[in-house]
């Protein structure tokens, strides 16, 4: 077999076998297979797609490229959740605890990447002595104890995934629906879990712009999950504007805590998002005959505020000091040099709220990377006042910035200030949840 | 501006400026943009293609890589002839001597590469002494002297194609119409000639398989030049059969000396593709009224021995022993150990030869290269004795092989019965050439 052929093979539109796929996968792990062919292959895969059968395939070689996760001395069924990205999400924080709170098994690992916040994990770090850097026995110990661990993916966790990754995103090869999915799903297959929801967002500050796209590959990654034998059920949610309303590491900790205080109502997007990724994962879990019952024993797990110490003992188990995890206490996560509120500079309706924008504007004050090595500051970011379809005074608050460093913050304001968009105009209420893909549907 | 996000362009379908295209291929050449993403815009291309405009930028770029050549203390228009490459195609050894000696100026640089024969340069390597590696000013005073002279491209000439080629046959890159035209235009052009006589071939022993995609090309290439300044003629002819009847180094020398003595019917294949480039490359360079014009001189320059005179002159003054180039001699360059009949299995007409597999095993003979590394047997080879549409009888000679090394010999031999398809009913005869597009034409 020679790798040039295969390129041609894909480039010409052909489906590859199991074997092909393998050669080309194995082969560019182990070295064989120079970037420079990997590149073209997945630009030919970018332009001419793969069949279901061809990506599942794909995700299986990937995730059998490294080590993965034996879940199965755990009790009853292993619940996953995953989220394709975007701004002011901390649903992991509220949602995992919630499940376990219901009786759920969430052995979760997440992964570390460069994004407008840190990331979970980095969301976790900013709580005192919170450690994501656990072995793997201590990880099963901790789910066994609580129901709920979320700890970072080992190193050798889908190795191909690392370099493919890599190399896509210096070659023009990230937008391809197959690669998306097989990276993603090669994760979380290789994460050990029997059940998993997936998030895809889809807006301007999602990486799937189009709602189109973000069903395909919701679609996608079901049949991979079915093909593979695992449950998985995806939504396909809103990402036109942050899904809550902080940005920023300890500030999405600080609105995970009120989510679980019972704080935030249940008409809030955020909210809603938690609920129905809990509600899945229970009913994937069988620990929910519909979603009426899942609905309701997530919310009794936050009345009762059992969700809530899920989440400190959680933290306290993974080293982490858990007194901070309250209402009273959480604000001394959020100790910076200069809370800035940020004035609107005329009348009208909150026309749209570019979350890419807000991301970025957050990332600059510090509370994300722009690349791997940089540092992050926990406690800085912005908490969002308002939402599309808002009407607003001239000079009310739009949103309140956590500061540390002032460098960046005359260009950090004109940032928000494209991306809250005014207009006399009322908006067009746009919906949060698009659509719900289970097995049945592919 | 990011290489990435000119790869993320193409392969979304746009246009890019002079100034994308410049940063990409000297970005490339000098070492700062790795093969990796260079391979992936390749793929980006091969797949959404590049407007006449797109390529022609492309080609002048590549062009201005490395050396030009400058023809300009040669008098009259510069002609230069390109084939696309097929088997059995000895025409430059044949027009450009009798052009000469029609009065045009034919300074032609030719390429080395991989191929079923060797090329031109090999050809003329196999006559005792000839040399093909001249210095640019000697070049110039033998074609000033005898109006012809061949020689190898300078190292320097185009080293973004030869970058390019080299990643484009390792990615699957090959296939793409405006990296071809681009390839060999921008080498064309830095040869220096005013006006280039195209011969695209198509059919199974051509690069072009499918008759549209010749026509492409073609077009697309007289564009280029047209955009550049000079004048390009291109003619599309067949490579469903080899052209000429020999295929070997040697052997193609004889069969241009065969055809300079006036021993080669005008109804042959070779004859008629010749004379034609011949008439276009004369009708170029001012030397010709029209098509019939053209003919006459050609066919005086055969008749009166002043074509086969240039041609030894050529090969004279570029250090060869021409005494070898007549009829009485030539058989001398052809000392081989064996020379084998292969004989017809069967009676029945000649429903095809396909003419890759016939190069292939002038190839495995020891005529051609498949590595850059392999020496080239310059008297080894085959000579066709059969032609598509006629009709064999069993025990007739099919071609005559000329052999030193047997190693391969019966796969060699199987090999040929394989390509040289025997039929109870006549085959349909096809075309010998489909088009000529001149400027008019685009």
């Amino acid at each position: 077999m020679r790798t040039v052929d295969l390129i041609e093979k894909k480039a010409d539109g052909f489906e590859l076998s199991k074997e092909e796929i393998e050669f080309i996968v194995n082969g560019y792990v182990a070295g064989d297979i120079p970037d420079y062919q990997m590149s073209a292959f997945m630009m030919a895969v970018r332009m001419m797609g793969m069949s279901a059968g061809e990506t599942a395939i794909l995700t299986l070689t990937m995730m059998n490229s490294g080590d993965t996760a034996d879940l199965s001395s755990l009790p009853g069924v292993k619940l996953d959740k995953h989220s394709t990205g975007g701004v002011g999400d901390t649903t992991t924080l509220a949602v995992a605890p919630l499940v376990a709170a219901c009786g759920g098994t969430v052995a979760k690992m997440s992964g570390r990447g460069l994004g407008h916040t840190g990331g979970t994990l980095d969301k976790l770090e900013s709580i005192p002595g919170c450690s994501v850097e656990i072995e793997m026995d201590k990880f099963i110990d901790i789910v066994r104890e609580n129901g709920v661990a979320v700890i970072g993916q080992s190193k050798n966790l889908v190795p191909a995934d690392k370099m493919m990754y890599a190399l896509r995103d210096v070659t023009a090869t990230v937008r391809s629906i197959p690669l998306i999915a097989s990276s993603i799903m090669s994760k979380k297959l290789a994460s050990g879990a029997d059940a998993i929801v997936l998030d895809v967002k889809t807006g301007t500050g999602a990486f799937m712009r189009e709602k189109e796209e973000a069903f395909e590959l919701a679609k996608l990654m079901v049949r991979i999950g079915r093909l593979m034998g695992r449950k998985v059920t995806a939504l396909i949610t809103d990402m036109n504007q942050p899904l809550g309303m902080a940005v920023g590491n300890a500030l999405e900790v600080r609105e995970a805590v009120e989510l679980l205080s019972g704080k935030i109502p249940e008409t809030d997007p955020l909210y809603e998002v938690c609920m129905l990724l809990g509600v899945h994962m229970l009913m994937l879990g069988g620990l929910a005959e519909n979603e009426k019952d899942a609905r309701s024993s997530l919310k009794a797990a936050i009345d009762s505020g059992e969700g809530l110490r899920r989440l400190q003992k959680m933290v306290e188990l993974q080293g982490g000091d858990s007194s901070y995890l309250c209402l009273e206490k959480i604000d001394e996560l959020l100790k910076v040099r200069q809370i800035i509120d940020l004035k609107a500079p005329k009348t009208g309706y909150i026309h749209s709220i570019e979350a890419e924008k807000i991301g970025t504007a957050a990332q600059m004050l510090g509370a994300g990377r722009a690349k791997k090595s940089d540092p992050i500051d926990p406690a800085v970011g912005l908490v969002m006042k308002v939402r599309s379809g808002d009407h607003v005074s001239l000079s009310d608050t739009l949103c309140t910035l956590y500061v540390n460093d002032e460098t960046r913050l005359e260009e950090v304001k004109k940032l928000l200030l494209e991306a809250i968009e005014i207009s006399p105009l009322a908006a067009e209420k746009k919906p949060m949840i698009y659509g719900i893909i289970t097995e049945k549907d592919v």
